[in-house]
């Protein structure tokens, strides 16, 4: 969180539309990759020259055009110009600190969203991906570039369902789709570690069970940042009134969005399990220091009464008429070992032991 | 919850549509049931050939078909272009991981209910039930089949109430109120579990109190999740404007929406008991701390100034007057007693005893 | 609540409208009281037969029927003939455990609340009242009957007010204004409950005491239960369009209004206060814990020094300089002595006596 | 606050509009004191005969009265008829038990505020003050009388500022303006005491703290209750469009939205504070309880094993080597300085000391 | 908080518009800086006579005036004619006690905004921006001065984005922008704290800890008072319809207002993050009592029933078999021994060492 902060940070200062890419470099250079379809046609190319993404004004079909990294900021400022995109627009692909949301500009739309990556510690990292949406053309751009889209390439590739006969906004479907779907993935692992936690709590509960939990927790709260605008957004499109979503596609949006609220009850869930693991942790606690008290009771009860006793009969006086007795050894033993059982009964009675 | 999560999780990558079974086989394979009825008429059959459920255009009366079981996907897709079902209906009846939810598709109306079975070890298992509501039509789906609609079935066979003389709204009014009302069963039943709790909670508290109301809790989390979206849903219903439900027939979603707030309300108590509960049994634990500490402290206390008297005489010092004395020992354990009897009474009177 | 969800349960399966009395009976048979009246005209008289009640469509003034007990399902059928009730109404007329709400059915409305009777071991008990309320007539419904409305029949019978010169409107604002009054009493009985808890609290808190804080409470849930819909259906009077609400009458509604948001800020207040007396009643717990500790503590730091200088002067061996001197038995005297004062005026320094 | 419902209870069964008072009797009788100014005029009176209040219909210019003391009913209700008030707004002013307020009666505007006075004990008193708008007429009732409107008073007989040139409507705002700024006096009272509260907590937290806090809180409660539905009023007071507030005057009111808007601001920071003040006495609590027990510990790990070797020189076996030797003595001396020394030193670097 | 409330409360009784400043005086006297500027110009110069800063009719381009101190108050009174301002805005420029607002006065658009500063001890100190936005001028007030606003006056200077070229709109845009900006500076610091906090609070958590997570919660209470009011005036700038505002200067409005947005999430999460801590703390205190009490519950354990033994063996009794045995003492200490072992064997079983 604060290292986001800190790379927001140090644009204070800057205009608005200045480009400066807030976010960490994860791959070298961009990669662009151009897509042209219609329901005959499709054309898969990478490109390298960016004349070749102009789009002639008689072209049919769809063309959607990928790209992975966004450290390449001349390239940015040249996709802008050919697409003629906002200088705002921009901005917000450049800074990955964007919240999930919708704008729409008139000749196109301008959505964020975001999706998670588990890091091999378990932890969850965070990637942006911007889309921005014309009347016959799509462009995607991904911080870290990566699998997520493959299996909406694939099918683009095998022709399969709707995705080649509709038009650019069912593939922005697709492509939301995916990513909420994602979501499901990273819930499914959470879960897991959830339940895992539970069998610990239960079994032997120490203080990382605490920390583990609050780990968790704090995923959540991020999950939660991120899905809940990403619901909104998803929301909007589902009720658009813009030109460039068709009426035959606003249904598939509301789909999603079934599918983000469904994202956001688990979450929801998830945080009520969680906090009720911490009430099992606390008073798990308190549990414990109850049985240590009561070993500690039970002994001190058992043992101060006999060691009094045989204070008393170390005690020097002249006269004890019990020291003289033949037997007086061997009935304080069996007082003390009466008195032991007799305690020991009424802890058991108690429930104790 | 993780379990739900993961099935949904094997759907990622698919296009909308797609339709995979999503849940558990309940039913070897998928039962069938139509009922024709008007006022006058009743016909009950199963059905094999599908052929048999197609409705002539000029039929009257209402249609009722009822299906058991959803792993038969061919058979759906039949059903499906029978009755001119959206793919995303489709897609949704069988991922039995839904919201309650209803979608107007201008023909019909596409309703998701939950209900919840008691499992043998008391635990609450979910199932999906789906109505399709056309003109002159209604279709039932049922993950698990069961006899939950059959007190719909035995007052139209009857021919009781307005269910014969009213049209297809009014009988998905009937399965709403049927379902609406199998949650009264479950609160009474949790109800009483919540009871039994309470009992227990004051006799002797144990680890596995807190467990149990942890796990009702998370049961009333799960009955929530239901319940608030089928409340809207019953809501929506109440004031829809579609032309599939007639003016007469809203009275009774209305009712029903009712019942469905008197539902929540109820959940809402059982949480805020709960809740309750958590306090006292982490009260019941300090308090019994504090129990054990007393006795402690009592038996310390008394202890404690009597070993030390007792030590004191048992020293060896040549010259201590005490020690000759005739009466010196009975003297001691008189100042014992003396001092034991006046602590017991100290902690009587701070009622530590 | 269990009792309320099974009584509710038993419904499970029947048609809506199916009449069943769901609650306990109260009264042996329905009390049937008819007024007439208007500004020169009063009319009281018990009624037997029912044709009595028919009111004749020339006639003037206001007829109220007044209807105690509701087991008598025959006869509420025929009320519900005679003044042409929809059977939802009848049978929510029948069913106690509703929630407190208005039914806008054209010809007349049907309105539900909710009033509590304290019960001899101070718990609460709900009671329904029904009314309908029809262009020139009334029909209140009481399930226990009592004297909740006998101000009301005083104030008709003596002819003061605005009451036998208005219209059935402002009579059904009379009886809902006397069911929110009902509830400042309750609140009256309450709120000394809760004084006398919290003088308990402060002087001696036990475990009872959070048992009657959670009784409490839930008391307040209950009120509230009963209350927040109780609000908003007067609300919704207070703004009321039907005709059969004159435009004069509003701003009596509007009245009541204010009371029943009073009655929501009195429980809200009673429940912060209850959650502050948790708060105290845990952290009282905690001091005494920490009292019980400091005795413990400070006996065994006086003795335990104390009674390891005895022990060194019992022990046996042979060349022990101390035991010789005449004058060491007593010396040790002094030391302990001394050890024990300096203990306490450290103690005493540390607040712990 | 049970008082108040007491007082509220007793109206039970009463007709609306009847004027009884509710509240505590404080001044001996009503003092009325009638102004009459424009821009150029300014008279003050004392009015003893009823009639001097009546307003010829030619007048011009504003007249305001002001009643203190509201226990003198025969002349609340000429004050009634002079200006054609409703039952109910009579009813209102008498019954000091309402909340903030406003009522639009179309011929003047019924305004309810609070304030608060801070008593000798430091607890708050509530009074209310009820105010009635009329066309060129404005009437102020105080239930106690007192200080509170001499500034608006001062202003008007200096005729600074817009008051004398504006209408009722100002003036009327005039007085919302001094009572939202007497709850900053309160405020800036209340903020003295948490901060010296916050001070004890730290330096000497004693069950008394967790009482003023939980009083403090309780007074923060009974504030917002009384703020805000103020702030709600004079919202709807700012966006009013009653033709007896001109267009002019709304930005004055809008004004004092924003001092409300900030009073309750300061409140939930304050309630916030005073929760934040329990989680520190709580732990607070912990770490003594923390601390009693390291003394404990300590002694009795030091004491303990020293105690059981001096038992064991204590013993009187013939044959025990280690008595006859001549230095034993202080050997074990030297051997009991070294174990304390060395315990000593793993408490100290395990921090207990 | 107290402070400013007190601050504000000593203006209790004066008429609205009476221009008194309530803040601290925090330079000399008010420094004035004029820029005008349009495309191709750029002026900046010191103001010192008042009569530089009125504006002729048929002037083109922009004007800003930067007032840096608001202490002098014939000054603003001065301003206030010149501009035509209200004397509400007058005096709500020199309250700096106010939340972030703004006002629409049809000829101007006043705006206030707070910004934080961190003090020399971390701590948060607040300042209040006012600005007013005519059509073709803008005014900025500063209580402070200080460098927030060098980087515009950089951007103005250098001609560099679209600053010079479009209206004072967008001007006010860029400075709303700045201050924006500047809470990501300061939650940049509070998030490094929050870190440092939580690495202390797992190695070594003491009371002091407790105390800086409530200190940095205040400030959190304090950051969101001033932020969630930012955030609706920003949101309402960004659809405002008033003429001042450029259709075309909406869009940099609604960047801003994403900006706070995120702000607002940030904040949210640290509440969290400082929540959890809180758990975490809590829970520290208990697991170091449970290791406190295991000490002593193992020293207790070890050395009573050794102290026993070794107190049997003390008794004078003259009969004591063992003690004649040659091998007796030896033997004891054998017994000693294995108890002790045994003993230890066991806690290490329970994970008690």
């Amino acid at each position: 969180m604060p290292k986001a902060i800190k790379k927001r940070s140090v644009k204070t200062g800057l205009p608005p539309g200045a480009l400066i890419h807030i976010g960490e470099r994860h791959v070298e250079h961009a990669n662009i990759a151009l897509f042209e379809f219609d329901e005959s046609r499709f054309i898969e190319k990478e490109i390298h020259d960016l004349e070749e993404m102009r789009i002639p004004a008689d072209k049919t079909g769809v063309t959607w055009i990928n790209i992975d990294g966004l450290q390449d900021i001349p390239l940015l400022e040249q996709v802008g110009q050919v697409f003629g995109l906002h200088s705002l627009t921009l901005e917000d692909i450049l800074n990955t600190e964007q919240r999930p949301k919708i704008e729409d500009y008139a000749d196109y739309l301008y959505i964020v969203l975001k999706i998670f990556n588990i890091k091999s510690d378990g932890g969850l990292s965070l990637e942006q991906v911007s889309m921005v949406l014309g009347p016959n053309w799509i462009i995607s751009f991904q911080e870290k570039g990566g699998k997520l889209l493959d299996p909406v390439r694939e099918r683009l590739r095998a022709g399969r369902g709707r995705l080649r006969k509709a038009g650019p906004d069912y593939l922005a479907h697709a492509i939301v789709d995916g990513i909420v779907d994602s979501y499901f993935v990273i819930l499914d692992s959470l879960g897991e570690r959830i339940e895992e936690l539970e069998n610990t709590l239960i079994s032997h509960p120490i203080p990382e069970t605490l920390q583990a939990i609050q780990r968790l927790k704090r995923e959540m709260i991020l999950l939660r940042k991120s899905v809940w605008p990403m619901r909104e957004m998803i929301g909007s499109l589902g009720r658009s009134d813009s030109p460039l979503i068709r009426e035959s596609s606003l249904i598939y949006f509301r789909d999603v969005y079934d599918h983000a609220v469904q994202v956001i009850d688990t979450i929801e869930t998830y945080r009520d399990m969680l906090s009720g693991m911490l009430d099992i942790y606390l008073s798990t606690l308190s549990n414990r220091m109850n049985q240590v008290m009561k070993v500690l009771t039970v002994i001190a009860t058992v043992f101060m009464p006999l060691t009094f006793i045989a204070g008393i009969y170390g005690m020097n006086f002249k006269y004890m008429p019990e020291l003289e007795w033949t037997w007086g050894y061997f009935a304080v033993w069996g007082i003390m070992v009466g008195i032991a059982v007799l305690m020991l009964i009424y802890f058991k009675h108690r429930k104790w032991l």
